[in-house]
């Protein structure tokens, strides 16, 4: 495919959305197309599955399995229709969260084990992955009183500190492990953190472009 | 679990209503209580998962991969929260579809390989399944005419003659191969397909009640 896929990860609060910004303009100004995406979501449909993972359903238990599922649902209708054709048409896609966010907030936080994810990442990415992916890495305390200051958390960001530090353990986890994962100290201040992210982002631009 | 599930499935206009309206009164009769369940759907979560599944999405080609994926996800919530609930309350769960569905629809008619159904079935299922099914077997082209003269069709059912004909085919392979699946000839007259529904429930509880 002639375009890259650019991903941000992080828990609530970490930053995704000024780092976001950031990445559009920097990739902007090499005169490259962006595409934005976000997960779960991006389509018509892929919005009515968010409504459905994302809602409260207050007179049901919602099963880990059913969440998963929809993540994944949501995750290959974005992925056929906007991803991929977008980047065979040599658009940059930048993305707010794609499938590391299902093996650290399921696999990780949910601790679905690893026998139920692979064959669902199989059977709906077929080895399409971010060629980068920056992580905005921030201590769970810290990310959601930042997230808390700008209203209320849904379902899944109301599940608990202990969720959201298995959570972040498994990012960092898969980021040691995976060169295309870059980790960003989302704790410093905003300025150092766009520093380090324009670093990442230009860095890369250096060499793919 | 003290109840029974009991399945009727089908192609389109082999007469599951009735079928369905028979089975609740042969059952209600012996004094159990009956309750019925529809898939996709039958919690507040599942009928949203329902509407995305049957919705039209004129702009987006929806995968195969995202309809099994969503099917799974409302199949759990209803056992979960409703279908495994009765039955260890001792009412007796009568289903509108179940897991058959989804082998005969998906597996036969989109020609989704065992390799992709199996896992999903282990990871939301758990070796869960029908105490009896129902299988009201009709050619797709009288199935079809009968379902048109009800109205409009959704997106699934104007699948094409030949998905409907692996969908029935791979439903009667599966009734070949599973004790607990009953054959019915649909294309008899109303009255004997009547019938033979009372003489299969009629047998099943008079071994089981």
């Amino acid at each position: 495919m002639k375009g890259k896929f650019v991903v941000v990860e992080g828990l609530e609060g970490a930053g995704k959305s000024s780092a976001l910004n950031l990445i559009n303009t920097l990739i902007q100004a090499q005169g490259i197309d962006v595409v934005n995406t976000r997960e779960p979501g991006g389509t018509p449909m892929a919005e009515a599955i968010r409504e459905c993972v994302k809602g409260d359903w207050a007179t049901e238990n919602v099963t880990v399995e059913a969440e998963l599922l929809l993540m994944y649902a949501s995750r290959v209708q974005l992925v056929e229709n906007v991803i991929k054709p977008a980047l065979n048409e040599g658009a940059w896609v930048v993305g707010d969260r794609h499938d590391l966010s299902s093996q650290a907030y399921q696999g990780g936080g949910r601790e679905i084990p690893d026998t139920i994810l692979k064959p669902l990442q199989e059977i709906t990415l077929k080895g399409f992955k971010p060629d980068l992916t920056l992580y905005l890495d921030i201590a769970p305390e810290l990310g959601l009183e930042r997230a808390r200051g700008r209203g209320e958390l849904d379902r899944i960001e109301r599940a608990g500190l202990a969720f959201f530090e298995r959570t972040r353990q498994r990012y960092l986890d898969l980021a040691m492990h995976d060169s295309s994962i870059v980790t960003i100290d989302a704790s410093q201040p905003m300025e150092k953190v766009h520093a380090d992210i324009s670093e990442a982002i230009t860095r890369y631009l250096q060499s793919h472009v």
